[in-house]
């Protein structure tokens, strides 16, 4: 290695940390079992069928990250999201023709499941008769529709679902599924809406046992996530098209920022968007253009979701059609 | 106050700590609507009802508080709890002819639904036709069980149910709670089974905005929540039957932790638990003796919870009867 090169050594140190990274942390309980998914999944989309040209897949992380603090784990860092803009979102990429792999926090929003309430079958469902329950009638076809789209999804073979809960079994499958879309060039895309710890303990710095109480304030360090964002661009799905997120509670910072994850990361768009105003509003920042994206509020039920993956279908194409050039 | 008496000066310290933490707490949301159904639920088992005897009532706390680490909230830190415990007691009291109160973490365990899937809609539900849904057969009993059991109890006045997120949230609630039942003397119960932060970050001490992670690793101080059972205990509720639980992870210290627990805020009982064999097993520490207490193994789909809330209610009428004399 060259180690008159600056960039070169900044890479060789993100490598090494993220080696760490997998070194240090449990492994996957069902990582056999993912991975076979996932190939019989991709196989369906690849080169190697129909017409010879891959079909589009994107893959939709959702959700926020846990980072235990204990190793028989007790208490944990957790990042807020609902899941929403994920789940939203998978609903359109389906709608367009992609299929879907659905990275999510276990308990977070399913697609075709937004307006359902957090507990439905307790809030929605009634008993009839001593023997007999019964959706209410009001909630009947929310219900019936969320059962109906999301099983023909599945069904179809369009939406594959894979959960998650910790950092680590979050960034563990998302390596595996770089790694299995390979085979989509330019065909496959992630869209990374998933809330992701910026900081986490290493697995062989963690306490072993509960942190007691007894002694005092807590003085917490932890180290920060190595910037995989940078390895799944350049090592893990060198083609895929990538549209990383960045959500501030500042909307005076969030612009630099979004515009900052974009050049360091080699993003193709970043999403930024502003913890307050998240459903009505977000600028889809690329390369050469800043577009703000608004929900359109004459249309009851519409969402913000709907014109963001409509602008970044168009741009995924242009994408696949610069590259075959 | 008398400034020679070491245990006085650790009291006011105390309650300065609660007023301080009270103080700075955002305002709950809905703090008059909490009031009224708590007002309207206690009213049917108070002395002035029937008989001119209070009905017991049990508060059952469940599943874990949260931590904000940031005013406009994207982290936080969270304490582990499926709140199974919780909601499988719930259904022994009110099985036992208990009124509950259930103060749940939003999202966890409900009451006569631990047999359900996390997404029970999803998982168990599947079209039959064109237009319609249905439970799949061999889940139907689970489901219409669950759901009618559920309303059964809230609809006969028996079960209210309360939820919290943060651990100011909880905090606010569970002193309400203690407030309105005190007219029940000592028939209320209070089954602390929750899983509280030992930690915080007092909302004044907080970022406003979102902690930035450039600035390499985080270096975190949190403050020690003030010791609320000691508070509960003297000053909310002096007269209540008060359970609450020690979890560990580490056997060896935890029957010592649940004694001093007990010594240090004067429960009436703890039930002490460690992590990997909290479903078989646990010990109830009381002043003078410590009962083990199993899972009856003969009996499948028995759990401890059977036979923990059997040994609590028989403590409970002995607490209550030794009162009277």
């Amino acid at each position: 290695m060259d180690t008159t090169n600056g960039l070169e050594i900044l890479q060789h140190n993100l490598l090494s940390e993220v080696k760490a990274f997998f070194d240090s942390a449990p492994p996957l309980k069902d990582s056999n079992e993912v991975s076979e998914k996932l190939k019989e999944f991709i196989e369906g989309f690849s080169t190697s069928q129909g017409d010879g040209r891959a079909e589009r897949v994107v893959c939709v992380t959702s959700g926020g990250t846990t980072v235990p603090l204990e190793q028989r784990c007790v208490r944990y860092i957790d990042n807020f999201s609902s899941g929403h803009r994920g789940a939203t979102s998978t609903e359109y990429f389906l709608k367009a023709g992609y299929a879907v792999i659905f990275l999510y926090r276990r308990g977070t929003c399913q697609p075709f499941c937004q307006s359902l309430p957090d507990d439905p079958l307790l809030e929605w469902f009634e008993p009839t008769s001593e023997s007999n329950i019964q959706v209410r009638e009001q909630h009947a076809k929310a219900v019936k529709r969320a059962i109906m789209k999301h099983h023909a999804a599945v069904a179809d073979g369009r939406l594959l679902k894979l959960s998650f809960t910790t950092i680590f079994e979050y960034l563990q499958i998302l390596k595996q599924i770089a790694m299995e879309t390979r085979c989509l060039g330019t065909h496959a895309m992630f869209y990374l809406a998933a809330a992701v710890s910026d900081f986490y303990k290493p697995w062989k710095d963690m306490a072993e046992h509960k942190i007691q109480s007894a002694s005092g304030p807590l003085d917490m360090q932890l180290s920060q996530v190595p910037k995989m964002l940078s390895v799944l661009r350049k090592e893990w799905a060198p083609l895929a098209f990538c549209i990383s997120f960045k959500l501030e509670t500042d909307s005076r910072i969030l612009l630099e920022k979004a515009d900052m994850a974009l050049k360091k990361y080699k993003m193709h768009a970043v999403v930024a968007n502003e913890l307050s105003t998240r459903k009505e509003q977000v600028v889809v920042v690329t390369g050469n253009e800043k577009v703000s994206v608004r929900r359109d509020k004459n249309h009851p039920g519409d969402d913000v979701e709907n014109p963001l993956i409509n602008l970044l279908l168009e741009r995924h194409s242009t994408y696949i059609e610069d590259s075959d050039i």
